[in-house]
Protein backbone atom coordinates (compact mmCIF):
# COMPACT_ATOMS: atom_id res chain seq x y z
CA UNK A 1 0.00 0.00 0.00
CA UNK A 2 1.62 3.06 -0.94
CA UNK A 3 0.55 6.52 0.26
CA UNK A 4 0.83 9.89 -1.71
CA UNK A 5 0.22 13.40 -0.36
CA UNK A 6 -1.54 16.08 -2.31
CA UNK A 7 -0.95 19.42 -0.97
CA UNK A 8 -4.03 21.57 -1.99
CA UNK A 9 -3.28 25.37 -1.86
CA UNK A 10 0.41 26.17 -1.48
CA UNK A 11 0.85 29.56 -1.89
CA UNK A 12 4.77 31.01 -2.49
CA UNK A 13 6.45 31.90 0.28
CA UNK A 14 3.42 32.51 2.59
CA UNK A 15 2.96 28.99 2.90
CA UNK A 16 6.91 27.73 3.11
CA UNK A 17 7.21 26.94 6.42
CA UNK A 18 3.82 24.98 6.47
CA UNK A 19 4.20 23.01 3.47
CA UNK A 20 7.58 22.23 4.50
CA UNK A 21 5.74 20.95 7.47
CA UNK A 22 3.65 18.95 5.45
CA UNK A 23 6.22 17.28 3.21
CA UNK A 24 8.10 16.01 6.17
CA UNK A 25 5.38 15.03 8.02
CA UNK A 26 4.02 12.48 5.40
CA UNK A 27 7.94 11.36 4.76
CA UNK A 28 8.26 10.85 8.62
CA UNK A 29 4.81 9.02 8.70
CA UNK A 30 5.22 6.49 5.82
CA UNK A 31 4.08 8.52 2.70
CA UNK A 32 6.13 7.85 -0.55
CA UNK A 33 5.53 10.90 -2.12
CA UNK A 34 4.48 14.71 -1.67
CA UNK A 35 2.22 16.50 -4.67
CA UNK A 36 2.03 20.31 -4.45
CA UNK A 37 -0.75 22.27 -7.14
CA UNK A 38 2.29 25.02 -6.79
CA UNK A 39 5.87 24.50 -7.84
CA UNK A 40 8.04 25.80 -5.23
CA UNK A 41 11.77 25.08 -5.39
CA UNK A 42 12.43 26.08 -2.12
CA UNK A 43 10.28 24.03 -0.19
CA UNK A 44 11.33 20.86 -2.75
CA UNK A 45 15.15 21.41 -2.18
CA UNK A 46 15.00 21.30 1.68
CA UNK A 47 13.10 18.42 1.74
CA UNK A 48 15.46 16.79 -0.65
CA UNK A 49 17.94 18.05 1.33
CA UNK A 50 16.18 16.60 4.87
CA UNK A 51 15.88 12.94 2.08
CA UNK A 52 19.73 12.68 1.06
CA UNK A 53 20.88 13.37 4.95
CA UNK A 54 18.20 11.13 6.80
CA UNK A 55 17.25 8.33 3.69
CA UNK A 56 14.17 6.98 2.82
CA UNK A 57 12.93 7.66 -1.26
CA UNK A 58 10.66 9.80 -0.30
CA UNK A 59 9.79 12.17 -3.60
CA UNK A 60 8.51 15.82 -3.96
CA UNK A 61 6.33 16.64 -7.03
CA UNK A 62 4.56 18.91 -8.85
CA UNK A 63 1.00 19.28 -10.36
CA UNK A 64 -0.39 22.07 -12.72
CA UNK A 65 -3.93 20.41 -12.58
CA UNK A 66 -4.57 18.73 -9.88
CA UNK A 67 -8.47 17.55 -10.53
CA UNK A 68 -6.88 15.12 -13.67
CA UNK A 69 -4.11 14.33 -10.99
CA UNK A 70 -7.39 13.19 -8.73
CA UNK A 71 -8.92 11.39 -11.37
CA UNK A 72 -6.15 9.48 -12.47
CA UNK A 73 -5.43 8.23 -9.62
CA UNK A 74 -5.51 4.71 -8.51
CA UNK A 75 -6.54 3.68 -5.05
CA UNK A 76 -8.75 5.05 -2.52
CA UNK A 77 -8.83 9.43 -1.75
CA UNK A 78 -9.06 10.55 1.48
CA UNK A 79 -9.96 14.01 2.16
CA UNK A 80 -8.57 15.12 5.19
CA UNK A 81 -11.37 17.78 6.52
CA UNK A 82 -12.69 18.57 10.02
CA UNK A 83 -16.41 18.04 7.97
CA UNK A 84 -16.00 14.78 7.31
CA UNK A 85 -16.70 11.52 9.05
CA UNK A 86 -14.61 10.52 12.22
CA UNK A 87 -11.06 9.01 11.64
CA UNK A 88 -11.90 6.54 13.70
CA UNK A 89 -14.94 5.27 11.44
CA UNK A 90 -12.71 5.47 8.21
CA UNK A 91 -9.48 4.11 9.17
CA UNK A 92 -10.53 0.63 9.08
CA UNK A 93 -11.97 0.32 5.84
CA UNK A 94 -9.08 2.18 4.68
CA UNK A 95 -6.73 -0.64 6.11
CA UNK A 96 -8.66 -3.47 4.52
CA UNK A 97 -8.68 -1.97 0.98
CA UNK A 98 -5.13 -2.34 0.63
CA UNK A 99 -5.33 0.01 -2.51
CA UNK A 100 -2.98 3.28 -2.77
CA UNK A 101 -3.96 6.20 -0.64
CA UNK A 102 -4.12 10.03 -2.19
CA UNK A 103 -4.12 11.74 1.20
CA UNK A 104 -5.39 15.48 0.04
CA UNK A 105 -5.04 18.14 2.51
CA UNK A 106 -5.76 21.86 1.75
CA UNK A 107 -4.34 24.93 3.53
CA UNK A 108 -7.45 27.57 3.92
CA UNK A 109 -9.98 26.84 1.96
CA UNK A 110 -10.45 23.63 -0.20
CA UNK A 111 -12.82 23.49 -3.11
CA UNK A 112 -16.26 21.87 -3.24
CA UNK A 113 -14.73 19.45 -5.75
CA UNK A 114 -12.29 17.60 -3.68
CA UNK A 115 -15.57 16.62 -1.09
CA UNK A 116 -17.43 15.17 -4.18
CA UNK A 117 -14.38 13.48 -5.69
CA UNK A 118 -13.01 12.04 -2.56
CA UNK A 119 -13.59 8.41 -1.64
CA UNK A 120 -13.76 9.17 2.06
CA UNK A 121 -13.81 12.69 3.77
CA UNK A 122 -12.11 12.02 6.72
CA UNK A 123 -12.02 14.39 10.12
CA UNK A 124 -9.23 13.85 12.39
CA UNK A 125 -11.44 15.62 14.95
CA UNK A 126 -14.35 18.45 14.16
CA UNK A 127 -12.40 21.46 15.54
CA UNK A 128 -10.15 23.71 13.54
CA UNK A 129 -6.79 22.74 14.33
CA UNK A 130 -3.90 22.06 11.54
CA UNK A 131 -3.57 20.29 8.20
CA UNK A 132 0.34 19.29 9.68
CA UNK A 133 -1.50 17.45 13.18
CA UNK A 134 -4.14 15.84 10.80
CA UNK A 135 -1.72 14.45 8.31
CA UNK A 136 0.33 13.11 11.17
CA UNK A 137 -2.64 11.38 13.34
CA UNK A 138 -4.57 9.97 10.28
CA UNK A 139 -1.08 8.21 9.01
CA UNK A 140 -0.01 7.50 12.58
CA UNK A 141 -3.45 5.78 12.81
CA UNK A 142 -3.45 4.34 8.77
CA UNK A 143 -0.13 2.64 9.93
CA UNK A 144 -1.15 1.95 13.83
CA UNK A 145 2.23 3.41 14.59
CA UNK A 146 4.23 1.30 12.64
CA UNK A 147 5.70 3.65 10.38
CA UNK A 148 7.18 5.51 13.14
CA UNK A 149 9.34 2.63 14.37
CA UNK A 150 10.58 1.91 10.56
CA UNK A 151 14.61 2.97 9.95
CA UNK A 152 15.12 4.70 7.13
CA UNK A 153 18.58 3.92 6.77
CA UNK A 154 19.77 7.42 5.91
CA UNK A 155 23.71 8.76 6.57
CA UNK A 156 22.43 10.30 9.66
CA UNK A 157 20.58 8.09 12.37
CA UNK A 158 19.76 9.44 16.08
CA UNK A 159 20.12 6.48 18.96
CA UNK A 160 17.54 7.33 20.94
CA UNK A 161 18.31 8.69 24.54
CA UNK A 162 16.32 9.04 27.42
CA UNK A 163 18.66 12.33 27.90
CA UNK A 164 20.44 14.66 25.48
CA UNK A 165 21.44 13.96 21.69
CA UNK A 166 23.42 10.84 19.61
CA UNK A 167 23.54 10.72 16.74
CA UNK A 168 25.56 8.40 14.29
CA UNK A 169 26.69 8.79 10.56
CA UNK A 170 26.44 5.97 8.28
CA UNK A 171 29.58 5.60 6.26
CA UNK B 1 -5.26 14.97 34.39
CA UNK B 2 -4.62 18.21 33.12
CA UNK B 3 -2.41 18.72 30.34
CA UNK B 4 -0.43 22.21 29.70
CA UNK B 5 1.84 22.67 26.77
CA UNK B 6 4.56 24.99 27.07
CA UNK B 7 5.79 26.73 23.21
CA UNK B 8 9.49 27.44 23.67
CA UNK B 9 11.64 29.73 21.10
CA UNK B 10 8.43 31.74 19.79
CA UNK B 11 10.00 34.35 17.30
CA UNK B 12 7.44 37.35 17.21
CA UNK B 13 6.25 37.46 13.17
CA UNK B 14 8.01 34.75 11.62
CA UNK B 15 6.52 32.30 14.00
CA UNK B 16 3.14 33.09 13.83
CA UNK B 17 1.37 30.58 11.71
CA UNK B 18 3.19 27.82 13.50
CA UNK B 19 2.61 28.93 17.14
CA UNK B 20 -1.05 28.90 15.86
CA UNK B 21 -1.23 26.16 14.44
CA UNK B 22 0.67 24.57 17.64
CA UNK B 23 -1.69 26.17 20.19
CA UNK B 24 -4.85 25.26 17.91
CA UNK B 25 -3.54 21.42 18.37
CA UNK B 26 -2.93 21.70 21.55
CA UNK B 27 -6.49 22.93 22.27
CA UNK B 28 -8.39 20.02 19.93
CA UNK B 29 -6.15 17.43 21.38
CA UNK B 30 -7.24 17.63 24.37
CA UNK B 31 -5.28 20.56 26.22
CA UNK B 32 -6.06 23.10 28.69
CA UNK B 33 -3.55 25.45 28.46
CA UNK B 34 -0.73 26.92 25.68
CA UNK B 35 2.36 28.65 27.28
CA UNK B 36 4.44 30.69 25.05
CA UNK B 37 7.96 32.04 26.09
CA UNK B 38 7.47 35.57 23.99
CA UNK B 39 4.10 38.26 23.93
CA UNK B 40 2.32 37.76 20.79
CA UNK B 41 -0.91 39.40 20.60
CA UNK B 42 -2.18 38.57 17.49
CA UNK B 43 -1.45 35.16 18.31
CA UNK B 44 -3.53 35.01 21.40
CA UNK B 45 -6.38 37.23 19.68
CA UNK B 46 -6.81 34.16 16.90
CA UNK B 47 -6.79 31.20 19.51
CA UNK B 48 -9.40 33.33 21.45
CA UNK B 49 -11.13 34.20 18.96
CA UNK B 50 -11.23 30.24 17.85
CA UNK B 51 -12.53 29.17 21.33
CA UNK B 52 -15.18 31.99 21.88
CA UNK B 53 -16.99 30.09 18.63
CA UNK B 54 -15.85 26.71 19.19
CA UNK B 55 -16.38 26.15 22.91
CA UNK B 56 -14.15 24.74 25.66
CA UNK B 57 -11.94 26.31 28.15
CA UNK B 58 -9.04 26.75 26.62
CA UNK B 59 -6.32 29.39 27.91
CA UNK B 60 -3.56 30.77 26.48
CA UNK B 61 -1.06 32.41 28.31
CA UNK B 62 2.98 33.68 28.53
CA UNK B 63 6.16 33.63 30.74
CA UNK B 64 8.97 35.51 30.72
CA UNK B 65 10.61 32.80 32.90
CA UNK B 66 10.35 29.75 31.22
CA UNK B 67 13.10 27.98 33.33
CA UNK B 68 11.04 28.85 36.41
CA UNK B 69 8.00 27.85 34.94
CA UNK B 70 9.13 24.37 34.65
CA UNK B 71 10.82 24.49 37.90
CA UNK B 72 7.68 25.57 39.49
CA UNK B 73 4.94 23.05 37.33
CA UNK B 74 3.39 20.05 39.36
CA UNK B 75 3.78 17.23 37.25
CA UNK B 76 5.00 14.90 34.36
CA UNK B 77 7.54 17.45 32.23
CA UNK B 78 7.72 15.73 29.06
CA UNK B 79 10.16 17.32 26.27
CA UNK B 80 8.84 16.16 22.47
CA UNK B 81 11.95 15.70 20.66
CA UNK B 82 13.70 13.22 18.00
CA UNK B 83 16.12 12.71 20.26
CA UNK B 84 14.41 11.14 22.90
CA UNK B 85 12.86 7.88 23.68
CA UNK B 86 9.88 6.39 21.23
CA UNK B 87 6.63 7.68 22.30
CA UNK B 88 5.34 4.31 22.49
CA UNK B 89 7.77 3.44 25.44
CA UNK B 90 6.55 6.53 27.27
CA UNK B 91 3.17 6.90 27.11
CA UNK B 92 1.95 4.19 29.15
CA UNK B 93 4.18 5.20 32.33
CA UNK B 94 2.36 9.04 31.60
CA UNK B 95 -1.23 7.39 31.45
CA UNK B 96 -0.33 5.94 34.81
CA UNK B 97 1.01 8.03 36.70
CA UNK B 98 -2.50 10.37 36.60
CA UNK B 99 -0.30 13.54 37.20
CA UNK B 100 -0.39 16.80 35.32
CA UNK B 101 1.32 16.60 32.30
CA UNK B 102 3.50 20.04 31.12
CA UNK B 103 4.86 18.90 27.56
CA UNK B 104 7.15 21.05 25.68
CA UNK B 105 7.32 22.02 22.48
CA UNK B 106 10.17 23.61 20.75
CA UNK B 107 10.77 25.68 17.36
CA UNK B 108 14.05 25.23 15.93
CA UNK B 109 16.56 24.80 18.40
CA UNK B 110 15.59 23.95 22.04
CA UNK B 111 18.57 24.78 25.14
CA UNK B 112 20.32 22.35 26.49
CA UNK B 113 18.48 22.45 29.86
CA UNK B 114 15.40 21.37 28.49
CA UNK B 115 17.19 17.69 28.04
CA UNK B 116 17.85 17.76 31.93
CA UNK B 117 14.62 19.69 33.43
CA UNK B 118 12.51 17.09 31.63
CA UNK B 119 10.71 13.77 33.74
CA UNK B 120 11.05 12.08 29.63
CA UNK B 121 12.26 13.25 26.60
CA UNK B 122 10.02 11.55 23.86
CA UNK B 123 10.40 11.04 20.50
CA UNK B 124 7.55 10.92 17.89
CA UNK B 125 9.74 8.86 15.50
CA UNK B 126 13.33 10.13 15.08
CA UNK B 127 13.04 11.76 11.64
CA UNK B 128 13.19 15.68 11.37
CA UNK B 129 9.38 16.44 10.45
CA UNK B 130 7.34 18.98 12.70
CA UNK B 131 6.47 19.97 16.16
CA UNK B 132 2.62 20.31 15.66
CA UNK B 133 2.66 16.68 14.04
CA UNK B 134 4.67 15.72 17.34
CA UNK B 135 2.17 17.33 19.64
CA UNK B 136 -0.85 16.01 17.90
CA UNK B 137 0.57 12.42 17.99
CA UNK B 138 1.66 12.72 21.53
CA UNK B 139 -1.45 13.65 22.57
CA UNK B 140 -3.83 11.45 20.44
CA UNK B 141 -1.71 8.52 22.28
CA UNK B 142 -1.89 9.95 25.59
CA UNK B 143 -5.46 9.72 25.23
CA UNK B 144 -5.93 7.00 23.50
CA UNK B 145 -7.49 8.63 20.71
CA UNK B 146 -10.57 10.02 22.95
CA UNK B 147 -10.25 13.47 23.37
CA UNK B 148 -11.24 13.80 18.96
CA UNK B 149 -14.43 12.75 20.06
CA UNK B 150 -15.00 14.77 22.98
CA UNK B 151 -17.79 17.88 22.33
CA UNK B 152 -16.74 21.49 23.19
CA UNK B 153 -19.87 22.52 22.96
CA UNK B 154 -19.27 25.60 21.66
CA UNK B 155 -21.74 28.34 20.04
CA UNK B 156 -21.03 26.45 16.11
CA UNK B 157 -20.48 23.18 15.78
CA UNK B 158 -19.74 20.86 12.86
CA UNK B 159 -22.18 18.38 12.39
CA UNK B 160 -20.08 14.91 10.58
CA UNK B 161 -20.60 13.99 6.87
CA UNK B 162 -19.58 11.97 4.15
CA UNK B 163 -19.96 14.91 2.03
CA UNK B 164 -20.26 18.41 1.96
CA UNK B 165 -19.75 20.97 5.31
CA UNK B 166 -23.05 20.84 8.15
CA UNK B 167 -22.79 23.03 10.75
CA UNK B 168 -25.08 24.19 13.36
CA UNK B 169 -24.93 27.44 15.44
CA UNK B 170 -26.11 26.68 19.12
CA UNK B 171 -27.79 30.06 20.67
Amino acid sequence: MKVVVLRLGHRYGRDKRLSTHVALTARAFGAKEVVFDAVDREVEESINAVSSSWGGSFKVSFTDGWKKYVKNFKGDIVHLTMYGLPVGKVVGKLRKSRKDKLVIVGSQKVPSEVYQMASYNAAVGSQPHSEVAALAVFLDRLFAGRQLMKRFGGRIEIVPQARGKRMVENR
